[in-house]
């Protein structure tokens, strides 16, 4: 059976301008891969309303599960809860319980739980909370999107509170060996080891940094005797 | 008169699996920003012809330019140039200049120029080949869609072969001011501020770590005068 499929949309005019290097893909892209969930697809966006609902609708209907990253602070620029209700059509406001959270952690704090503040408990209709150890402040999951925190440390923690309730598949076996020959060297018998172990992923990867190169040749799939055995293989072949 | 706007198309399994962190992404924003071009979309799909023509015929349609990065070396993963020819619908094979370029390189190497060496020579009838100083096998434009490299060291010098010959608008200007408080607290003025300059970018990115918080604002726009007196504002605002 094929593994679910997951897609993750990155809202954040900071990454498309070079200023911030993005984290959050690639801590998510290893989370799923360990859960068995194939991600498939990534996008980011700018922080503009049409491009968020086109894209989150554009993902979900095409994917299992979509995770969403940045846009949910207490700044103007954080319109991500607004957009996300207005891609599934429905009315977003104060919800009582995320309110109780924040009001209850600000006191805590002795800060003063003031309008922007409150924003944060602005959440579409129907969905439910994503429970956020680290700033309280919540995400949130409707249908099949989880819309989650952008700073790095809030992310990783909103993964944690999703990914156990998700489905996952097989978790994907990988071995990798590294090859110290041009990638044209090797191209032709990769492509026949490939052919002969059609269930498995054979990735080529060049390499070409401080005057040496090669290949990282990665075998995937979900059948561990066979990701070995066409390891095997490829281990004779390239036997120096 | 707005930016010309561009996309980028990163294609590969490796990135999508965790297995490896993308860089090209954060590079490519960085040169286009101060190029005066608005990176405005990334997508990344997997190494699956269907993702790659689609994701291309979008990307095309919608953005001046768009930035492919993956896919173009000799193995047989690499099927990115292919997928591009079907997206244009146009017939690809073997081009005389790029197999000249290719054949005196491997003689000079002592290498062999063997049939998967030859496939990197394959280009989509109509392009203009991108000069590879790196590693030689070229990338390749074809209409408003840059082919190249995903090897970081060999896609920035295709992106320096390429970025000359692009019209860019007006480089962005950017200051920034680090506030040592919860964005809540600040993002009441902050968003005043925003109202006050309509034609700049004001956005409010939080950081949390290591116990401390706060949030980098960064106010940008084409208009140098105008980013410093809302900087002066913001100052003025938060001055402790």
């Amino acid at each position: 059976m094929p593994n679910p499929t997951a897609a993750m949309l990155v809202i954040g005019d900071e990454i498309l301008s070079g200023r911030t290097r993005d984290a959050n893909m690639h801590f998510l892209a290893k989370e799923l891969t360990q859960a068995g969930i194939d991600l498939t697809e990534v996008r980011i966006v700018a922080d503009e309303p049409a491009a968020i609902v086109s894209a989150v609708n554009a993902l979900r209907e095409t994917y299992d599960t979509v995770f969403t990253s940045g846009g949910i602070g207490p700044t103007h620029d954080d319109i991500t809860a607004d957009n996300i209700a207005a891609a599934f059509g429905v009315h977003i406001g104060v919800r009582d319980d995320a309110r109780a959270l924040l009001q209850a952690h600000y006191a805590r704090q002795g800060s003063e739980f003031n309008a922007a503040r409150q924003r944060m408990a602005r959440i579409p209709d129907g969905a439910i909370l994503i429970d956020n150890p680290v700033s309280i402040a919540p995400g949130f999951t409707l249908g099949n999107v989880h819309v989650m925190a952008g700073v790095p440390s809030v992310f990783q923690a909103m993964v944690a509170s999703v990914l156990p309730g998700l489905t996952g598949g097989a978790p994907l076996q990988s071995q990798s060996l590294r090859i110290h020959r041009g990638e044209g060297d090797i191209a032709g018998p990769l492509a026949d080891l490939a052919d002969r172990f059609p269930d498995l992923s054979i990735g080529s990867y060049p390499f070409q940094k401080d005057g040496a190169f090669g290949a990282n040749i990665v075998i995937r799939g979900q059948d561990g005797a066979q990701v070995q055995a066409a390891m095997a293989d490829l281990q004779a072949l390239f036997a120096d």
